[in-house]
């Protein structure tokens, strides 16, 4: 409303220090001082240091593992800025946590990604600023705006550097068949295929079925998320036994619990392309290249900041 | 909160007032009387004609075509039940308008259902009964209790009593596996294909791929909805080009619009079953044999006024 | 907030396209480009084809007939702006439509009137400017900002451009007594007369009863709305019938249906003053001119845009 | 929810324990007991001395004058009464102050009949009951269930058991004449007259005109209110210099501030019908009596207890 | 959003013009003209004279005696603004009424400060200034910011000009501790002692208790408010039997009822030291000197308005 | 609504089983089965086994630590509850995590108790049930009914029973002061000390002072929770060398964490009685004495349930 309110503030909680911190370079703006401790009895325990009155805040939170922890966190610090009359609050969240509780798929059960919607919104966020979340539906359950980002142009970008010979894109399976064709587009329209494992008759056993011919390809696999890393490394190990070279995997969200690292060192796969939503595990695949979305968020943040188009950023290569 | 919550009110607006009769005659519960008219100028004028205080009121208006008109009709009615003291109000949707517009799948789009569902809750709405909406996420978009039914067990008893032989169940697309799953198990754990057409390649050459094979088989197709027609009758036609004898179409909503009727009569399509989830065309495809959800609905209302599960409607097939 | 709030976004749905075309010459700001389709079943289908962020945006919508279809169109829009991070939404409804159902006047009915304020404050309205609500009461049906504009200083520049001698303003009923001794005051403080049809008995017998002497004066008869045109042109025939010489009509909304065109044009009606706060219907009456609002709605929009009284446009002749 | 929600709970505010009283006794429910006191700075204390929980507590508070005092002590005993578990509560508001206020009927004045609704309902109210408001567009200002009631039926009894001769009844003024119509129809259909006084015309001349005739006609004023009585005994001055014999007046709400039982001494009224919506003055006029809404307001609670029709109560002779 | 977002409207209600006047001066800016009268039945008139649109609003209106009469015209003043409006409304009240009533220390009663907090927002408060509100935790009862400012740097400057020797601060009671200890701290880090009278056994024998030693020393007695000013004088007694030399009394709020100028006047008192957080009483007591927080006041009102801190107004002595 | 309304259902998070086991078992009710699994990523998967339509339902679940785990697991099971149409959602919080942050006691820090209330409300809570929450003051954090117990009565009891001659309640603070009253009155009207180190003057000195005599005498220490230990252990020091005899403690939460354990095996105590709110340590103290508030809860959910007085659990011995 007033001459403050042409400023930035960037906040970050504890989830991942790192992006925040690549953010804050890349918009050569610092990240705000906080205090993020804990009390004896693990109560989390902040206070922001610098006067924020007026600004727009944005506050950088994946809600990854550990995700309650994360979620509580973010909630106490937007309570924290809109008692401190932020000028608007923007939740930045480039992982959204229980994405994939998004709907009453059986009698009895939470709608878990609304209720972190319900909290963001109940706590202070003006809106919501998020990347490659499970399901685009969600976008519905908040009646603020929400900023969908793809990280499709920065993994693409990183794919074209590969300059891999005769590629094809690879779905791991029917249900990301959308996503993989955007990036078959923005491939120079190259060649697609789908690993389609299922049981198509109601006996037990699956099949694995590889629809489009990976024979000879150089394939690159692409998913939303490697959470435990079951599927995505079956899927490769069955392009690689349908004759597939070179195995690329380039996943935006790298969650990697449950020997996800493990499983990816012991299969056919030559390339980990994944972006640092998340922070990284300790010890991360050896075939791993970590892409960074920072400059990808920072664009956004500057542009929402400056009421520009944030689907600009994809134009050159829609989704 | 007294005797008469002991009494359902059962209203209808004027989408449907045939499913209304029907599902009334299932319930023994006379529908309120009402007047429903219309200004010169178009303003719809209705009036309660009965006392409903206290009472559990279930309003009965599927939103298909003329849709804004019913989705009014409806919100001018739940507002006048709830100034009426309506002890609960249950908007009974067998057909969910604007359904497909969930999300924002490009910039500067509304989430038509999210305002459907906000208009709802805004006038008055305590809880939703609807059937096989086409993204159960829309669920998320209520902090209400929404009953999803499922149109499936109706549809199965009836395709039980064909007594097809050799029966294969069939998806459309690859969207719909997850329905016609579930069709292939509540159906003796049958065969299940899938056609998929669709451009796998950059190219423009579509290919119709079918996983799974019809040679010989007589085959079902389900889906939740048809509306131009176009997607399923060319379903039809390629499962007949790939050997398929007998061709059974099982559908819950039947839209159709843009010349659908049309379509549906020229494509070798043995039998369409479809719901009353809308009501009829004047002239309906002649393959067409109308299914009423009437009882499922009624028992449903019946459930949640009783307070018992709606679930277990479904529990010796589930979804 | 920042730089682009101080960019005006004119837009406008399908009520009344015509009218949103003159607002927008009349302020040098065209009209945002959007699409606005319909599916096959009737579904509306839209989206803004400009980035908007930020704006301040002003929706041009009448509710006039087809009434629902306008009012949901008008809801979509809304939608679509707020979740494309619109700096500010003001809905612009020259005619309120449902106005007339402000209350329960019998057990039973909705308060339509409320429904839509509900549906636009539920849809992401900020604010609301509108012109001669049928009651002024409806402004409390809202807690955001209402400018209530005044057909009147357009009207009565008019009137004072025909140079009608000895003019008389009549009010067609005892309802209109106010709005028209605010023209009477504009016209250089001429007579006022009112037009008093009525069963004063419990008898049958409607007295056709003139408070004033219309006898050999030029009347002008005032009224917010002619809908079917029933009782206007019976005063026109009664004041003609107490000896008055010319008679004009000066009415704001045109709705206009049910006959009235011909019921006008059979009436003894020398001239009708009439606003296009609704789009003017295929054939209007012979006498009938139309007086655009169009440049008091641009002023009024570009005095809410730039914080400037909009009751200052009705100082030198408040109503 | 349980076996107490059939039990009310009836209790009053210091605005009017009289009629309180006068309810409790006719529906032989004794007032839970309270504590209200002041504290020496003025700010009120209270207390409910009985267990209310789960019970359906109607609270009877007029909010006549000291208006400000027994609006705020209605808005305690509300928050009260819902963190102690009431199951529902409903206001009585005999009167409703601040109802002349429903409109900005010029820029920038408060809608205070909606500050009185938005703070009902913010501070817990589940519905309203009230009597006469002045404009029956405040119902609209709720989005919970308003009962209005009207005094006509009981006004009408007491004028019919004066047994008056060939009787008229008059309208004050104009904006009086639908309720004057309505008390016409319950009198057998008698005639109806209007007191007109205004400035027809610019000049300041105020013209005093009864439409109908009252020569020789034993008079019956009716109206909703008289605050300071200077129009009601005007009108009475009129119709008695017009010719009428006998002026009774028949009002429900008795304001009676500003000189306004002097004025009613003074002016040629016969007799004065009131109600006890509004607690007496310490000396009345001589020609007063007082006709109890008591028995009214007690059937409409007890109706509204066990969910039967309130507008039934009207049902032999409708407003 | 627009230029005039950078102006400043001061405005206040008749509940403390000589602050709202002081506080006008300090800032510069004219207090805006308003009409605050009565109706004859005591109901609150009020219209803003001035326009307001998209400014920055300040609502000075301490809730202080008569509380009740002050709460609404505050409310209807937010109510006004709002629809006239405003670009941001803070409600400003140097004296927070009902604070007491924090809590249900019994069952059955209101939390009264609630019902304050929850009618200012829903009359439209944006923000809420205040000082010295009795309990902190109220800010908890807003969901909107609250600035809480300190009378102690105001009120320290004052003692510090008496240039008292060998001062000592006393706390009246144990629930003052706190403020006592922050004004000790403020004093060149002064001792401190505790007036503590209370039943320490379960006999009704109270025990005159002074932790600290007073002997020989002058006393500085602080506290928040003085109401019937009874603990307060008797700490006063006290500590002067206890061997104090000078007393005196340094109040945030001189609430003053109950017969308080008298007890103050009766009791061994040197000074009073209180702020015009609320109008002065006809008669105060011989030793009161009023400390204007009107400077306080206005620089808190700055600071807002440019998004500088207010905190920072109490840096160089935090309470 | 109607016969299932009769019915409870009891159901637990993870938080506290054994509690939640002994409550069931006091009211013979079942806790509902259901699942709560964690996905590998840490996410909260949940499903009730049971239908739950209509039921009363009581979620138990004290948010000790993990407090945040427990607090987002809480927040699924009301979703939860909600979306399966509960009748009525009771949040049993026998331990109230966050309670401490109360208020805004320097600038730029979170309400964290606001926070918990908020997101309880958020999530479809219908009332709360709590026990000695830190500050009376967060019932005022929410407008839906809060229960608030004391475990006074059931230690108390303990106390009794331990028949301890000449007994003493000490305050370890003046903090406690109001607590520690209670329990003094509560035991024959006893008498009562406080233990009160602070510091008096500017000094960094810090004065142990205990204002009553406990030489010769046995001390029960009361306070309502005990974290990491360090002020009731020192407490228990000081008066042991003031000559306390016996050193009995008597708290209500035993959050024990920061080697607390540690800290009363090695500090002068006796006994320490504590309650079972929050789940015992693997290693309690050797003095430790847990005593169950299961009676209490449970009768507080029977009594709510049947809409009986909670308060009056308190009648005998009033906090």
């Amino acid at each position: 409303m007033t001459t403050s309110a042409e400023k930035i503030t960037l906040i970050a909680g504890n989830a991942h220090r790192d992006l925040a911190g690549a953010i804050s370079r890349q918009l050569s703006i610092p990240l705000a001082s906080a205090h993020f401790g804990r009390f004896p009895d693990g109560e989390i325990d902040l206070k922001v240091n610098e006067d924020i009155r007026g600004t727009d805040c944005f506050v950088i939170q994946p809600t990854c593992p550990p995700v309650n922890e994360n979620i509580i966190e973010l909630l106490l610090l937007l309570d924290c800025l809109k008692r401190a009359s932020a000028g608007r609050i923007t939740a930045v969240l480039p992982y959204y946590g229980y994405a994939r509780k998004d709907r009453k798929d059986e009698g009895r059960v939470p709608i878990s990604a609304k209720v972190v919607a319900n909290t963001l919104i109940g706590c202070g966020a003006d809106r919501v600023l998020t990347l490659d979340m499970h399901a685009a539906q969600i976008q519905g359950f908040f009646d603020i705006p929400v900023d969908h980002l793809y990280a499709k142009p920065v993994l693409l970008s990183k794919i074209r550097a590969l300059e891999i010979e005769n590629p094809m894109i690879v779905s791991p399976d029917v249900g990301g068949i959308k996503m993989a064709r955007a990036y078959a587009k923005g491939l120079d329209n190259c060649d697609l295929a789908i690993v389609d494992k299922r049981r198509i008759s109601g006996s037990q056993v699956a099949v694995e079925h590889v629809i489009g011919d990976v024979e000879g390809r150089n394939v690159i696999i692409v998913d939303d998320m490697i959470s435990t890393g079951g599927s995505i490394t079956e899927a490769a190990r069955i392009v690689r036994s349908h004759g597939a070279r070179k195995v690329v995997l380039a996943v935006t969200h790298g969650v990697l619990v449950g020997g996800a690292v493990e499983k990816i060192d012991a299969a056919p796969i030559d390339k980990l392309l994944i972006t640092d939503s998340i922070p990284p595990q300790a010890r991360m695949p050896r075939c791993a290249e970590i892409v960074s979305i920072a400059p990808l968020i920072a664009r956004a943040i500057a542009n929402i900041h400056r009421n520009e188009s944030v689907s600009s950023l994809f134009d050159e290569c829609p989704v």
